[in-house]
């Protein structure tokens, strides 16, 4: 049986951008101040640095429920027992992922314009990673920025659990969360300051403050 | 059921060192002329091209009853249906891509020390990848060169099929083989050559006469 997955404050790590810690430092740190769910991207390490990392991540959340997402490698995940994968447009296709991984797995799918976030609507991911929101250091190769006014328009289209990323942070993360977001997926904001867990507190408080709006509208 | 694999005369792909030209190309021409099986090696490209790749280079060996192992990545495997993975000391750890991939799979591993074999002894591996037998400018970050000797020490301890690689071509393939090699793994040798299948002909005539002889002793 599929998980109920909160997936309203989601880090995505990025080693290098962590200020030199650790990762597992920085997601300890993040998890005490209310990240709901933790996406692994790795990019230039061997499957068996991948793994291990992997491993020790998932040694933290796990008593604390909070779902692993390995982003891009599924063997990475079989092999650790992740609760899911994260693909991007140049990664695995949507529908080989879902058959290796399987029904209960989280698959989480990014999606950079409009054409291909109608794509995604005959897909049974179980939400959009809307990339990106806003233009970021962090990623330099984005076909498009949605802004808020792309972000309303998809949400007024999909039917999907919709994640905001890219440029993502405490001062603009209501305006985000109005726009129709389900959730804030964040990268430096919480990976590059010196205190991920006082920064995941305040985006927390933002976005159960809006999601409690949103019930008694 | 596992099939029962020819791994006499192996390919292994290496797009930088295939003059220009397809994989495909190299790999159409290399079973003409009497390769047995394939591994595709790609270490630099997407998941999402890995698997296209992939693809096409099983539309081409399927047909002909020719296996395809793919380097390192068991998710690649699985979306594409090859026939098993090909695993190095950096790659996911045997018993992992073992329980993965399942009994039938064909996994094979990548030794490069007398201490990595002994331990391999455990493992139920279908073949080890004696790396590097010669050093080679394929690879440059070898940790061992086997030689002749080497290898003639190895066969005398190991009960797994061993795969020669590194170095080998056509002037000491016979010499590898006398050292007790099952079959011969080449890299730059058929992918490097204006004339892939001319140079895996030669090779397989020296196998096979090899093979022969031994069966007679």
């Amino acid at each position: 049986v599929k998980r109920i997955v909160d997936y309203s404050l989601y880090l995505v790590t990025d080693r290098d951008l962590s200020l030199g810690r650790p990762i597992e430092q920085v997601v300890e740190s993040a998890v005490r101040g209310g990240v709901t769910v933790v996406q692994l991207r790795e990019k230039n390490c061997s499957t068996r640095e991948y793994i291990e990392l992997a491993k020790r991540v998932l040694s933290i959340l796990k008593p604390m429920n909070i779902p692993l997402i390995i982003n891009d490698r599924v063997d990475v995940a079989l092999a650790v027992g992740a609760d899911g994968v994260h693909i991007g447009q140049s990664d695995m296709p949507y529908k080989e992922a879902r058959r290796i991984m399987g029904e209960d797995a989280i698959i989480g799918l990014s999606v950079e314009t409009f054409e291909q976030a109608i794509e995604a609507e005959t897909l049974d991911a179980d939400y959009l990673g809307v990339s990106a929101i806003f233009s970021t250091p962090t990623k330099t190769d984005i076909a498009n920025e949605w802004g808020l006014d792309g972000l309303r328009k998809l949400r007024a289209q999909s039917r999907h659990v919709l994640i905001g990323i890219g440029g993502i942070n405490p001062t603009n993360a209501k305006a985000v969360m109005e726009a129709g977001a389900d959730g804030l997926a964040v990268v430096s904001a919480i990976c590059s300051t010196p205190d991920p867990e006082q920064v995941s507190r305040q985006l927390s408080t933002i976005i159960k403050t809006e999601l409690k709006e949103r019930k008694r509208l």
